[in-house]
Formats: structure tokens, sequence, C-alpha cells
């Protein structure tokens, strides 16, 4: 039912581009959707890619436009005219149109405006534009219903008949004062009942949810799903209904969130993917290798000044690695149950305490499960002394994951920075470090006294 | 703007439900949307979760009931009769109601059912709940416009009044055969723009996207993400339509999968969150922390097999940490670039050779960074045979670890495993003994020959 692109339907395409056998490429294109048709172009090198996109049908075009990467949409715009993109972003919704158009170089992005027929698209990109990346108003788009409240029932619908362009979905009505100012909304059942005659002031709901336009997307989106809401109203500081943002433009901000946290949590620090550039992807991943040496080098610190016990008891270099692994991989867990927790409210934010003494008391039960194993096993194969410097080292430092693992992402969300953070290869460090330091103590004290 | 529950307000409340104090807990809650409520609930314990549920307006009461956290919602219809509880279904969408009743004891679901006033919505939740999990079956809610073909324009809309029940967003109307199948859908735009007396089967749109009941619910994601739809219909084997999939209730399943992802590369193995009983948050965790045992045990294997040379050398002991850690690191970020890779459609998955060579290329380049840096370091603190070893080593185990990072979760992904599982401990304890073993085979080489 999904069409999946695979090296062989891949390379088809690219012949039938070479020999130019526009009826071959025109029937392969035709079943299918626009992300589909953005799969392949991605691709195709730029030529390539512009012959095909030149084939489109004039109404698949500008989706196809929009689905593409964001590198081969620039490079695929970057051999048009200014007339030919305002072309596409003539029929594109206000809030992709303005998508499109600030990637532009700046010089350019006026011209296309200025190429761009309806004067009320052009006008409403013209404001979309302007505002910040990663806020609503640069989220909301301007295709709405709004209805003053003094007007009638009948011209509702009449308002409704002209702003139905092309939409599958009807959203809510808007209900605006004299000033353009939110002051509520209206059901399309309550319209569909009403009396014909009667007022939207007499039948609205006024009790509306809704965000300003400098609320961060990242805000609109926790807003809108932990509220359900399948449209938003944007309003200006002054109340003024500026536009709406739809929940199908939000399932964007949640993937490209989760995406961002599972990049934070795996150290990258950019938002990159598999498609970028050598030194892109490189540049992205090299900071937290760094910080994981610097890790590695004060381990190689803490053990350096236990080098003499290492030429006695050998046998204790055996185990570094278990004692880093599990605290890093308690750690870990720790904290991935605590980031989940902040990012889906179920977690009380100034209610550290509790959370604290629950990790620490599945660290006890975890660890003690597994201290007791590498017990028997380290007191098999090597002595008791060793068996217990093992097993007690490594209950401590579960024990100090645990704490570690839910203090620092709690800590972190209070002073506002992306707990996620956190849960990647800061607190695997931490805990490298941690755990290298208590096992060589416990050794120490071990072999010293008995 | 949002709702933020504080120790402050929560003790308020509790302090007020002690009291009795009903006019406080109804003020308090007048202002609160049932999220928000429900967040409230959650905290309490169950009598007094109890009392401010009967304390709720009926129109709001149902909301609250949907958002509450599993194991609150069980507990609070533990107390409810059947009767109660289907006076609570009864005001919900079907698909909402079928999530709750399913989630009852299955003798007390049919007293439930027999309770429901409204015989539609009975037989729709009837209807609902026989679908398995994860389906889209169970994802789909019965209300939607459906029209025949032969009908006029007229009928439509009054079919579409009728079905209007306190909607706030109007989606499409889909077109049936006289044998239920769905055949098309209509545009709002196309209903209001034709005459009266057109018929259906003049005016429709033929070429719909759909699922079928059996379609699992994160194929029905990935589609309506991929697609952007907003709605979806949902047919039987006989392409009869059986509901409609909206945009928001897919956005839980996303969240949902993407909450998934994190666990299994956090080393959790079951879906658990943190208000969870102790035992099952342990339960959870112990799997991958055991495979990290028998990682770090097999560690130990490798290093005691070397356990003379570390006698004589025991600074080779020093960087042992180092190594393990970097080569978990560069893994973990690799297979998270092609876990999202894949997730996002920008890999294609037969394409294998061209990741592989990229991600060694980025491995190369912040490798040879890596094991400059370390080169000196080693070199100033110990002698050129260690700086050789454990640069030569590192190296090495960026290689490698970017080669596994890279080839596992695209084989797991071949094999229809969830890819995001390599992501995790597996890939870590994995490298980690690959990294030791590179380590000290080098590390006897060079000291064997210089």
């Amino acid at each position: 039912m999904q069409f999946e692109l695979t090296t062989t339907i891949l390379d088809s395409l690219k012949e039938a581009i070479e020999q130019k056998n526009q009826l071959f490429l025109k029937e392969q294109l035709s079943d299918l959707y626009a992300p589909d048709i953005a799969i392949i172009i991605n691709q195709l090198n730029i030529s390539d890619a512009a012959y095909l996109y030149e084939l489109l049908d004039d109404d698949i075009a500008p989706d196809v436009l929009l689905e593409l990467d964001d590198d081969t949409r620039e490079n695929l715009l970057a051999t048009f005219s200014s007339k030919e993109i305002a072309e596409q972003l003539d029929n594109m919704d206000s809030d992709d149109a303005a998508d499109v158009i600030a990637e532009l170089p700046e010089n350019i992005q006026d011209e296309v405006l200025s190429h761009i027929e309806d004067i009320e698209q052009a006008s409403d990109i013209a404001e979309l534009i302007n505002y910040d990346e990663g806020t609503a108003g640069s989220l909301m788009a301007k295709e709405l219903v709004s209805v003053y409240a003094f007007e009638t029932v009948t011209a509702c619908i009449e308002e409704i008949r002209k702003q139905t362009d092309n939409v599958e979905v009807m959203y809510a009505v808007y209900v605006v004062d004299n000033d353009q100012r939110l002051i509520g909304m209206l059901s399309l059942k309550k319209l569909i009942i009403s009396h014909p005659l009667a007022r939207v002031e007499e039948i609205y709901e006024p009790d509306i949810q809704f965000v300003r336009t400098n609320t961060t997307t990242y805000e609109v989106a926790e807003f809108m799903q932990k509220y359900d809401l399948v449209v938003l109203p944007v309003v200006d500081q002054l109340g003024r209904l500026m536009g709406r943002i739809t929940i199908d433009d939000v399932v964007d901000v949640i993937t490209e969130t989760a995406d961002e946290n599972i990049q934070r949590m795996s150290g990258i620090s950019d938002d990159v993917d598999s498609n970028d550039k050598l030194w892109v992807l490189s540049k992205a991943r090299i900071p937290w290798l760094l910080v994981g040496m610097c890790g590695g080098i004060v381990g190689s610190r803490i053990i350096g000044s236990y080098e003499e016990q290492i030429k006695i008891h050998p046998e204790m270099a055996f185990f570094i690695p278990l004692i880093g692994a599990m605290g890093g991989n308690v750690g870990v867990q720790s904290s991935a149950i605590i980031v989940q927790g902040l990012a889906n409210n179920t977690v009380i934010s100034d209610k550290i305490a509790p959370k604290l003494i629950k990790e620490l008391g599945v660290g006890l039960i975890n660890g003690l499960i597994c201290a007791s194993i590498i017990w028997c096993y380290a007191f098999l194969i090597e002595d008791w002394k060793l068996a217990a410097t093992v097993s007690i080292a490594l209950l401590t430092v579960i024990l100090c994951a645990s704490f570690l693992g839910t203090f620092v992402p709690l800590t972190l969300n209070r002073f506002k920075i992306n707990p996620a953070l956190a849960t990647g290869p800061f607190v695997t460090t931490l805990n490298d470090i941690i755990g290298i330091t208590i096992y060589f103590l416990i050794g120490r004290l071990l072999y010293a006294f008995f």
C-alpha cells in the first residue's frame, strides 16, 4: 500500500531520465503521491532532479517541493527564476509558502514576493516570514474563518463558503470583536442548528484556548498534545487573531523534538541527518567525543594513582570495564525514565525526594541481583577479596548511578536546560569516573586491611 | 497560560478534600481543563480521587476519566457501579469509550454495555473492543459522515447536519457504494459549490487513501505522517468503510513510539513510566543490565589473558576505560543517525554500502582527531610505546564502532527487528568487548616487537 523506493526502481528512473523517456517517467510518477516523488527526487543529482520536477503536473508540483529535503529544495530552487518560484508558492498554504521563501537568499525573497499573483497570499507570506523561527508565528497559517460577533449565522455561512478553498477539513470558526481581537469560537453544530438570523454574539463559545505569536513551537506542541486540540488560534500581543496552527503542523514539531532528544541522548550536538555532508556529521559528533576523551583521561589518572596496587594485584584491572559499563547503563536507564516523566508531565518537577528514593530502591534491587551474581563469579574464578571488592563496588556504583541519573535531569530541568542532555554521554562519562574511583578505593581498603 | 501542578496547590487541595470543602474545590476546578484535573487526580489516593471526581461537572468528567493514568483510572472505575461507568461512556467518542471499556474485567464489560442508553453507541463500542490492540481497528472511531453515491448534495448536507453532534472540526465526507464499500470522498468545498440536486457520484473524488482494520497503528502513524493526512478512513477485508482515524489519535501513537524507542535505546525492555511500581521498574531494567554484566565478564576474561603483561606494564590498564567508553560513544552516535534515517525514510534500506562508507569517513575524521590528542597526552605522561598503543587502538576502535553502529541497525531493520534496540546497551556492550580486545592485541604486538 505504501510506496517503498528500491535501488531497482531508482535505477530504472535514472535510466529513463538519461534517455529523456518522458512517457515512461510520467506514467511511473502518475501513481505516486507527493511525498513518494520527493523521496525519489532527493536521491537524484540536481540536473536529473530539475528535469523530473519539470515533468510534474501543476497540482502536485508544489506539494513535492514542500516534501523535499532542505538541501535538495535549496539546490532545485536555485535553478528556478523568481517568477517560477512565485508560481509554485501561489498555490501553497501561506505557512508552507513562508517556510519555502524563508530559505531563499534575502535579495531574492522580495523579488519572488513581487511575482506572486494573489496579492492577499503575498501579503500573508510577507507577514509570516517576519516571525522568528521556533515561534508560534512561524508555525501558523493565515487561512482561517473568522467572523464578527455582530454578524448573523447566514453571513457566517457565506464567509465560510468564501474561505473554504480546497479544504478537506473544516476547522472551527473564530469570533472576533471590532478590533479583530479573538473573543471566542463557534462550533459547526451551533452554526447548523441555529436560526439563520441569529447573531454570532448570542451563540458563540467565549471559553477558548489560544497561544501568542511568540510562544515557542515546543510549548505549542506540548499545549496541543496535552489539551487534545486539533486546531489552535494564535493572537498577537494585543489579543488580535493572527492565524491558526493545526495539529498536523505540530506533528512535525513533535517528531523533530523526539529526534532531537534522541540525538542529545546519543551525544550528537547539532540537528543532522544521514544525508548531511561528511564534515557536518563529524562536527556534530566531535564535541561529546572530546568530553568522553577527557573523562577517559581523568579515569586514566585515577587508575594511574593505583599503579603499585595493579602490579601486585593485576586482577583488579580485569573488572574495570564491567564497573564502568554498569555505572553507565544504570545512569542512562534512570535518566531516561525521569526525562520521559518530565516530558509527559507524570513527574512533578518540584517533588525531587520521592523520585530519588524510588530510583534508589530500584537501584538497590537490581544492584543486589547484579552484585550477587558477580560475587559468585569472581569468587569461583579468583578469590574472596576480589569478589568482595567487585561486588561491593558494583552495588555502590549502581546506587550512585541511580542517584545521579535521577538528580541530574531533574536539576537541569529546574534550570530550564533540556534534561535529555543528561541522559547522554554526560551521565555516562560521569558515572565512568565515579565508578572507577569507588572500585579502586574499596579495593585498596579491602586489600590493606585483610 | 498552562497549568502547572505544584506541591503547594496539591497540598491545599488535599486539605480541602479532607475538610470536605466542596465550595473551595469546585471553585479551584472550575478554571481547569480536563487534562489538568487528571494530573491532580493522578496524585491523590483512591478515596480522595473518587471524592474529587464526584464533584466534577457532567460535561467534563468523561474527559477527565480519559486523561487519567491507566492505573488511576482502573482504581477509580473499580469504585463505580456498572451503571455509573455506562453513564460516563455514553458521552464519549466511540473510540475513547472502547478504550476505557477494554480495560475493565471481562465479566463487567457486558454489564456496562447493557447499561449504555444510546443503542448505536453501545453497538459501536461492542464492535470496536473486538479489534486487537495495536491495529487500526482499535484506533479508529465510528463517528463519521458517509453518503451513498446515488444521493444528492441536499441529502448529503442533511446527513452532515444529523451527524455533526458536538464536533468542532468537520472532517471529509466519505462516499460508499450500495454494499458500504468505500469508493471515494467529497471535499466540503465541492459540497458547498455544487448544485443542490447534483448527485454525489458526479462530483466525488475517487482517488482516496485508506488503511485496513488490521493495519498496525505504527504503520498508520507512519502513513498519516508521510502523506500529511489529518483523517484516514479504515476499511475491512471486503473494502467496507468501518471507521476513521484522526491525526490527534495518531499523535499519541507517535509519542508512544518515540518513548518506546528512547526506552529501547536506554536498555529498558518494557514500556514503563516513573509512576510504576518498584518491582515493575526493576524487572524492566534488569535484562539489559545482565547483558551488560555478561559483556563485563567477557571483558574481564580478555583482560585476564593479558595478566602477565599488566604486571610488567600496569600503565596498559590506565586507558581501559577510555577505549571502552569511546567505542560505546561512537557506536551510539552512528546507530542513532541510522535509526533516525530509517524512521524518517531518508535512508534507503537496501543501499547499505554508501552509508557504511560515509560512516567510516566520519569515523576516520573524528578518530584521527581523538587519536592525535591522546597520542600527545600519553606521550607526555608515559612513553611512545603506550602512546602508540592507545592512539592506534583508539582509531581502530572508533572505525570498528562506526562500522557496527551502521551495520547492526541496518541489518536488524532488514529482518524487521526494531533497529532502536541496536542503539542501546547492545551496541555499547559489543563495542566495549571489541575495544578491549583490539587494545590489548595492539599493545602486545607493540611491546613484543619494539
